[in-house]
C-alpha cells in the first residue's frame, strides 16, 4: 500500500510509472500503470522496489498483482544511468543490477527513513493501547525495554500523555539519555524486582527478554505490547497459558500509517539522490 | 459500564452494594448484587448514582437492568445520615432527596472530576486520529477551536506527538496561555485566513464555529473531530454534502476509558466527603 | 526601564513622545523627549503611565527624572478623546481623567498581561536557581507551593529540565490539572511529612505557608526561593536564623526581562484598543 | 572544585583520602587530607585523578596546591591490585600504570559521563542566557548547530521554555530526530538564507561554521554563544570588529555546577567497576 501513495506524492514533481499493481489500486490519473513488463515501452531514470523487494529473491513483492515479476525484467526498463531503489536488498539482487553497471541504493540503511518509520512504529503502538486498554494511558506505570529508535520516540510520547515511564536497558549511557529525558532509568540486570509494579509493557529488544521466569514476576493485569522485529522478546505460549494479554506488533508503518510510510521512502530516496549529486 | 468499575474499586475500601444490573455485568465476588429495591433489606451510608443519573427525571439512567427502578425508591435504603452522589441532579431530584433531610452532591460540579474526564476525552479523541488517519500526527498541522480543558489536555498530546498546533479562541488570556506552551495562538476572528491549511480540526466549542462558510475554506482532505457537547459546533449535513471527512465524538470517557471514569467519580467522591469533614 | 524599551517598540509604529525620562535613557532618535510637562506642546491620543503609575498617587512613578510629574498634569497635554493606560491604577488616581471624560485602563487587570508576565518570572526564577545551586536542576527534587499562573510556567520548565517536581495546593482542580502536566500533586494538608525530601522549594503562595514549623522540617541544604507579592509566604528571620538558603525574589520581569516586560504592555494596550473598537 | 566535592559524596561509602588540595578547600572531616606524597603513609585500592589529569603530561593537573606533584608519584601509594582512573589520559600518562601492571581507565571515553555532562553544558548555557539577554528566552527564535549531545539536551529545554528553535546539521538522520522532537530542521547546505531570522544562535560544532561570511548575514542584535571546544566554532575578532555580542564558553560544567559535576565522576566510575566485576 505504502507504494501507492508513494507513486502519488512523487507524480507531482516526476513522470511516474507504476507496475506491478491491478487497475483499481492505483486511482491517481497522473501515474502511468503497466500490468506488466512487455506493457512497458519507456526506458526510466529511477527504479522504486518495494519494501521488502522480495521474499524470495527472484520475484519482487507485489502482492497487488496476480502475475509474477522477477526482478531481472526490471533491468529491461532501465535507462543506462538508471539508479535503483530497494529495501531490504541482499547481495544476489544488488548483483543483478550491478552486473549490469546500474547503481544500487537500500533506503532501508538511511537513518533518517528509520527514525521516520520510528514515529509511525509509535503511534501504532499508542492506537494499539488506546484501543486494548479500559484505562487511559496517562497515570499508568510503563515499562520500555531497550533504548533504541522506537523506544525514544514511544517514552517520549507516553511520557507526555502523563504515563510513569520506567526505561531499562544495558548500556550506561542509555540510562543517562533517559533520565536526561525524564524517565526512570533502570539497569536490565535489576529488572525482576521492579516487574511486578507495571501496568503496561513494551518490549523493542529482538530477542527473549521476557521469558517464563520474568512473565511470572509481571502482574496479572499487565498489558503487553511487543515492538521487537523476530524472533521477538517475549515467550508468546507462556503468556497464553497464563493468560496474560499480549500483541505481537510487527509492520505497523505500513499497517497504521501507509500514507506516511511511503512519504518516507520519497524522502529517503530523495536525500539519497542528494548526497550523490554532492558527492559528484 | 463506569460504575460497575467504580463499584468494584470501592468495594477494595467500603461494604459496595449494587443495584440496577443484571447479574452477569457485575462479576466481582465483594460486591453485593441486588436485583430490585424490595429485596434490598439494608440500610447504606452513601448512595452514588450513574452519570447522568437520570433521562427522564423519574427513573434511575440504569441500562443493564431490564426493570426501571423510580429514583424516589433510592430513599427507602437510605440511613437517615445517607449522603446521595450523582451527575447531573437537576433541582427536581435534588429535592427527592433533601426534602427527606439528605444531603445531595453533584459530582460533576467538580473541577477535578471535569479536568480527569478531560484527559479521557483527549485520548479518546487521539485514539479516533490514528483510526481514522493513514498518516501520523507527526508532521500534521492541526488546528483546536476553543482553549478550555479538553483543549488544554489534547493540544498538549498532539505537540508531543509532533504535530505542529495551531489554538484559536476568542479571548486573549487563553491565546497568551497557548503562547507559554509552545502553540500558534490565532484570534478567532482571524480564522479565515488560515483555515486551509490544516490537515486535521478539531472543535471543542459548543456553537456553530465551523459553519459551511467555513468549511468551504477548509482543505478538501482535512479531518474534522467535534469534540463539544449538544449541540456541537459543526455543520455536519454540510460536511456530508461535501464529503468532508467529520467525526462527532460524544462522551468518550465512558466509551473508550469505563476503568478510570469509574475511578474518576470514586476520587470527586472522596473529595467531597474530605471537604464535608473539613467543613464540620 | 521598561517603559523605554515599550517606547522604543512603539515608535516603530506610532508617534512616541516620551516624558519623565532624562536624555541619556531613551536614545532611540524616532521617540520626541519632553522634559517636562510645560515643554510639552502636543496634544495625544494615548497616554501609556508606568506600572505601578504612582507610589504615593499624586506624582507619576519616574525614577529616571530629577523633577516630579504630578498624575494631574498630563490632563493638560490629551487629547478630548485620549485614552489613559497604567499599571495599578486606583480609583482616586482614576477618577482625576474619568472627571475629565477620559477613558482609563488598567493593563495590568489583563489576564493575558498576568500571563505574559508570569513567563518572565518563571525564568527570572530559573535564573536565579542557575546562579545559585553548584549543582544541575536536572535530578532536583523540587516543591512547588501554589498552582497559579507563575507556578504553573515554572514547573513546566523545571520538569523539562529533568527536574521531579512536586505541587502542592489546595483546591483539587490544581492537583489534577498538576497530575494531567506530570507533576506529583500533594494536598497542602500532607505538606509536612513530605518537605525533608526536597533540594529546592519555590514558593507562590503570598501567605505565611512556610512557617517556623515547616522550616524545621526542611532539609538544611534545601535552596528556597519565594516569589510571592508582598506580604510574602516564608518567614525570613527564621531563615536567617536556621542558616537556611533563601531568596525573596520581587519584580522579576522588570529586572530580568525588560524588553519583554516592555513589550507585554505594549500588547496589553493594542488588546485593550482592538476589544475597544469591537464593542463600538 | 569538582574533585572536591567527588571526594566529600564518596567519602559516604569508602575511605577518601586527598591529595593536591591545601586544607581550606577540602572542608570535609571524613576525608584524610595529605600534603605531599611523602606525608602518603597509606597503600590505596583506586586512584582518581582529575580532568584533565594533567596539562604537560608530567605533573598532576591541581591548580589548589602550591606544590607539584609527579603523576609517576602515585604509583608509590598504590596497592598491587589498583585501578587508576582520570580524565583525558594520553598514552605516555596510561603507560607510567600499565609499566607497573595497573589498570587504567579514563572515565571521558564513557558515554554516560559524557552525557551527563551535555546537562550540565545546556544549563550553564541557559545561566548565561538569562543573565546577558534583557528579554525572556520564551518567543525568541534560537538556532543550534550541531545535534550531538549538548545540542539535544539544550534544544529540549530551549523549546520547553517556549522558544521556537531550529536545528541545523550535516546528517539526515540529525535532522529526522529533531523532527521527532518538535524543532524545524536546516540542512546545513541551506543555513545561509535562514540566518537574518535568529534571535540567539548557539554553535557546538568545532570547527569554524560561523566564519565572516555567514557572520555578515546574521542580524546585528543577535547574541551568540559558542559551546564548541577548541578551536571553537565562531569568528570571534569579526564579531568584536563588527560588535556582534558573543560568548565563548568552554568547561561550563566544572564551572557553573560543581558539585553535579563531581558527582558525574563518581558515577562514571562506579559503572566502571560494574562492568569489571561483571567481567570477570
Amino acid at each position: 500500500m505504502r507504494q501507492t501513495y508513494l507513486a502519488e506524492m512523487l507524480s507531482k514533481k516526476y513522470k511516474v510509472y507504476a507496475l506491478g499493481f491491478d487497475k483499481n489500486i492505483v486511482k491517481c490519473n497522473s501515474i502511468n500503470l503497466f500490468e506488466n513488463i512487455a506493457q512497458c515501452n519507456v526506458r526510466v531514470d529511477y527504479i522504486i522496489m518495494p519494501l521488502p523487494c522480495s521474499t524470495d529473491g527472484i520475484f519482487l513483492n507485489a502482492p497487488f498483482c496476480r502475475k509474477s515479476i522477477p526482478i531481472e525484467s526490471l533491468t529491461t526498463i532501465a535507462n543506462e544511468d538508471c539508479i535503483i531503489f530497494g529495501g531490504g536488498i541482499n547481495k544476489d539482487i544488488e548483483e543483478v543490477f550491478t552486473a549490469r553497471g546500474l547503481k544500487v541504493f537500500d533506503f532501508t540503511k538511511r537513518e533518517e527513513f528509520n527514525v521516520y518509520n520510528a514515529i509511525a512504529t509509535s503511534e501504532g503502538a499508542i492506537q494499539i493501547t488506546l484501543e486494548e486498554l479500559p484505562e487511559t494511558i496517562s497515570g499508568q506505570k510503563v515499562l520500555v525495554l531497550g533504548f533504541g529508535r522506537i523506544a525514544k520516540v514511544l517514552a517520549n510520547t507516553l511520557k507526555n500523555m502523563g504515563a510513569v515511564v520506567t526505561i531499562s536497558a544495558r548500556k550506561y549511557s542509555d540510562l543517562a539519555w533517559a533520565e536526561v529525558y525524564g524517565y526512570n532509568a533502570l539497569h536490565i540486570s535489576k529488572l525482576e524486582s521492579s516487574l511486578p509494579q507495571y501496568n503496561i509493557i513494551y518490549n523493542t529488544i529482538p530477542s527473549m527478554v521476557l521469558d517464563s521466569y520474568r512473565l511470572n514476576l509481571v502482574d496479572k493485569n499487565c498489558f503487553i505490547i511487543d515492538l521487537a522485529s523476530r524472533p521477538g522478546g517475549v515467550d508468546f505460549q507462556y503468556c497464553n497459558d497464563k493468560s496474560i494479554k499480549v500483541v505481537w506488533a510487527l509492520s505497523l508503518p505500513g499497517k497504521t500509517s501507509p500514507v506516511s510510510a511511503g512519504r518516507y521512502i520519497g524522502i529517503a530516496v530523495e536525500n539519497i539522490l542528494n548526497d550523490i549529486s554532492k558527492d559528484e
